[in-house]
């Protein structure tokens, strides 16, 4: 009645795009810094199911580059804040490497992003490397391919990868975690759902930045976000409060001391240690999870029972969660435990 | 080498939080309208794994509710409007359930929806339900949960059920797919993120509002997003854009009777029918998704080499690619296929 087939699934998920010979120039190209072929890098990172043996072959040269997150509701101003961010940290001579995700583009495809234009400044720059991301596609990668690029721009020499998203959900959530220090960039007179989103944001800021911090409920927002990180009783770090006004320079190099400082608590506590095994820990489990969903999806539909098993809950033949139960029996005999 | 444990799948995942006679009384009070009952059924939906046995209790009573996804950008009024669609549902004699979704709260485990109290109003009428929710674990059961909280509510005999969600991410596709119309609230002046954010709600809405139509920029708004409508080439079905002021009740029947014709397309052209199937198929994969998550994570550390495969990845022994792929083939030896 049930017929067992093997299916390669080290194939089945993650087709490299990158061929044998494709691959070892693209390898090179990165880690001699070639913006080309980082920018090739990056497109195929960013395809669903990444591309495992580029990363393989990239993965032994990364550890070395500082990942920053930066996060806050749209219209906060983060794109003119990493744009000053990313000169600071130039004229510190650093080399920047800058990843603008954009989670609010699932279907597209394509990160529309209006106002990189404003980031023309830095665009001529060879020691910076600008590059926006958007899913590709419905399997929900969009965090794995934020940290398969860290890796690509880590290997090719970065000394800081600024990763910039706009949201304050789950997806923004599990997009920073691929970086060490997340700075949550809020603005005054945000409006009525302030509260929500603060309450998301607080657990995950490292440091918080009051951005547009001439307008008008700059204090007001300050204050209610101090007494917020008053209550949430953080203790050993107190995340800093800084009020900036990017377009002009106002607060940029007190966000990036404030990044510093951080980095210098999380070695001298031994945090780092700790964080960096949990972010693999989050990183491995969400590789996990797309190479399932990539096994359940492309299963032929009439092979594997979903179709069948959607009929019958269409027709309330079946309640969901009992379909769930068999479904998962089908296609998975029996968890292996050593 | 490998030794192979048989674990009760379906009592690993979804643990039911109510019992037998708790479960009876439960189902009960629900298919009677009892409030209290029904905020109790969707705390049980709300947990990790939601409640299996309460939803396969209820599942055959539903199939009547209509359910309708209300979503936008911070700060665009969606409360006020959901408010008013209530009212206005009231007094066409439907009875409506309200559930707000705040997926901006990932790890507070509580939806901090300051402009609650605003709907003072309606919470007093017996035929209006509302409930905020908020994801309770890291594993990403909001959605699912969404969809059993409809269930409930359609259980409990509500006419309508408003899904109410704050953001512009795949958090709030996800949700939303649990409704059959969709309708997205923009404001005039959203900032520089507006192009992004109007990017990915394009594709969800079956209804466009522009909101708080009284400020300046509300043409300006309405005439961007026709443009954008045009270029997306939906051929079918032109999503009407609706203007509101929702504190003056202005556009609010306008709204109603754009999710009713909406409806009747949906109906006539038999599209409803291809809508329930994808809807339905989300369903069961994101189900699946979540007892795959819990199934890898509930495993003793130790035992399943998750543990080992963080501590290898950390220390650069091993890609994170070649690691999940190991995990993988551990913990599912193979795809059995019908």
């Amino acid at each position: 009645m049930t017929a067992v087939l093997r299916t390669a699934l080290p194939n089945a998920v993650g087709l490299p795009l990158v061929d044998g010979s494709n691959l070892e120039s693209l390898v090179n190209g990165v880690l001699a810094g070639d913006a080309r072929r980082i920018g090739q890098a990056i497109t195929a990172v960013e395809q669903e199911g990444g591309s495992p043996s580029l990363l393989q072959a990239l993965f032994p040269k990364t550890g070395r580059a500082q990942a920053v997150g930066i996060t806050g509701p749209p219209g906060a101003g983060k794109s003119t804040l990493v744009q000053r961010m990313a000169q600071a940290y130039r004229r510190r001579g650093q080399r920047v490497g800058i990843v603008a995700v954009d989670p609010s583009s699932p279907f597209t495809g394509g990160a529309i992003l209006g106002d990189r234009i404003r980031m023309a400044e830095i665009y001529t720059d060879p020691g910076v490397f600008i590059r926006s991301m958007a899913t590709r596609g419905a399997l929900g990668g969009l965090a794995r391919a934020t940290w398969d690029a860290v890796d690509v721009l880590d290997a090719a020499g970065y000394d800081v990868v600024l990763i910039e998203t706009v949201g304050v959900g789950q997806d923004e959530v599990d997009i920073v975690q691929a970086a060490e220090t997340v700075v949550v960039v809020l603005v005054p007179g945000l409006g009525d759902d302030i509260q929500a989103i603060k309450a998301g944001l607080l657990e995950i800021g490292d440091l918080f930045v009051v951005n547009k911090s001439d307008r008008d409920g700059a204090d007001r927002t300050a204050a209610e976000l101090s007494m917020m990180l008053d209550l949430s009783g953080k203790a050993d770090w107190r995340p800093p409060i800084i009020r900036t006004v990017a377009p002009r320079n106002e607060g940029v190099e007190e966000v990036i001391d404030g990044i510093s400082a951080h980095t210098a608590f999380l070695t001298k506590t031994g945090q780092n240690a700790l964080r960096r095994e949990r972010r693999t820990r989050a990183r491995l489990l969400a590789l996990l999870d797309e190479r399932f969903r990539r096994t359940v999806q492309m299963q032929p539909a009439d092979r594997d029972g979903l179709a069948e098993a959607v009929a019958r809950v269409v027709d309330r033949r079946e309640d969901p969660y009992a379909a769930t139960a068999r479904l998962f029996d089908r296609l998975f005999r029996e968890p292996v435990v050593r």
